[in-house]
């Protein structure tokens, strides 16, 4: 028998309601997974649950109960709630009847470093700095699973990689694709005593992004999306190239130029 | 000597609030354009401007009197704002100090063909089916911008054109490109009646999109978020091709899908 909720004045409730400020989050090193696609993911990827929210109304399908069975056994604890308290929960605009609480993944450079020693083919890595915008950043991760990059990093960060709406418009892919968080300076030194190439879209660059050989070891790097990549890495990029702009816009959207980028790196690979 | 608006109760500001339903938009067939770069593209593509609302104190560069007296000479009505009035208008992060009320542009399809007809190049289209997020239909329209496309049809809408978060993605190339609001049936018609390939992506097709020809009079058609493409485009799509998807997830954000598309058919036209 599940323990049910009926109150959104409910502590739990309330504790889960604070963790969608940053501040709560990483204070707690907790964080929330809302949708039945994000928590598969995250399931499969063992990240560690310590709270379910369910509410049966919600639910979309019928494979709900075995993963609600799955993460109960995993050792988290599981509320039923009703509608409303679920409503007050979700950040949706559709609950799909899961939302969790969740412990922060905290993935290390030499994480990386150990996991791009098992590979065999040469590193596809992903530098985010400082980039704004949550779906921004999920997309980045949506993207970079798509092409099986090996690892984002996220530089300076300005958004948390726990931010609701990241693990929402990641559609789970945080959990699946090594993501890191880390300073600049450390970052930069880490690709070069590596010998991993970095390479930066930039308008002023000559070569037209489909020109350059993107088939060695590779971090895509880039910036935030007002002002770009900072000097930091503008200055150290060791290929620099250049998206295309025929209309009147001159730039595209980061996450969009991210893609392009990688997709690119991809057709070369293959 | 400009008329100064110093309460939040005016009822030109309570109208701009307004427009940020569809519902007053759709009635008025007036529009919020925020920021200078978005009023300056405006400008340039000679959107009726009905009424500037500025503050001075939200300005970031010197660039703005200018524009704000050649809106003044097209006909438009322009108030100064105190701080707290301009920042209840605003709905951007960072207010610039410039929002407008603007006429809704209206383009149907037969103004396309007059274009089309005028250019020397095989026609490259985006089709945007039911896209619900505006950061995805402006997204969308600021990479066919980027491509230089010929148009984007936006087919069965379920967010408006004019909604203020497509003219903010779109960073004003709403403006500079032929954008057309119309219902799928008539579309798929005119696409056809012109032999304009209609190119969708589906996980189901054999070909990847590299390798598909894009050469020819082309329509990009894409669809809802959840969804996909509905039937009726998918059964009448003549080409069609995948996006290789080498990781858990089975789909990138249509904005970013689109993108791709685009600058493959770039990079096959060049």
């Amino acid at each position: 028998m599940l323990e049910t909720i009926t109150s959104t004045k409910n502590p739990k409730v309330k504790y889960a309601l604070c963790l969608r400020d940053r501040r709560d989050r990483d204070e707690s090193g907790e964080f929330l997974i809302e949708g039945y696609r994000e928590l598969y993911r995250a399931t499969h990827a063992h990240v560690a649950i310590d709270t379910l929210f369910t509410c049966e109304e919600h639910f979309l399908g019928t494979n709900e109960p075995a993963l609600i069975a799955a993460i109960q056994k995993s050792g988290a604890k599981i509320y039923s709630c009703a509608p409303q308290v679920f409503d007050k929960l979700s950040y949706r605009d559709r609950p799909d009847g899961l939302l969790a609480i969740a412990k922060q993944m905290k993935t290390a450079l030499n994480d990386l470093a150990d996991r791009l020693a098992a590979k065999k083919h040469p590193p596809l890595l992903v530098v985010a700095e400082a980039i704004e915008k949550p779906g921004n950043l999920g997309t980045i991760l949506r993207s970079s699973d798509a092409v099986a990059a090996d690892g984002v990093i996220v530089c300076d960060r300005c958004t948390d990689i726990y931010n609701p709406n990241v693990v929402r418009a990641s559609t789970g892919t945080l959990f699946t694709l090594p993501v890191i968080e880390a300073d600049g300076e450390s970052t930069l030194k880490w690709l070069q005593e590596r010998n991993i190439a970095i390479a930066a879209a930039t308008p002023h660059a000559e070569a037209e992004f489909t020109a350059v050989d993107l088939t060695g070891p590779l971090a895509i790097v880039v910036g935030t999306e007002q002002l770009g990549l900072s000097d930091l890495w503008m200055r150290h990029a060791t290929l620099k190239m250049r998206i295309p702009m025929l209309g009147v816009a001159d730039s595209l959207n980061v996450a969009t130029a991210t893609t392009l980028l990688l997709y690119e790196a991809l057709r070369q690979r293959r």
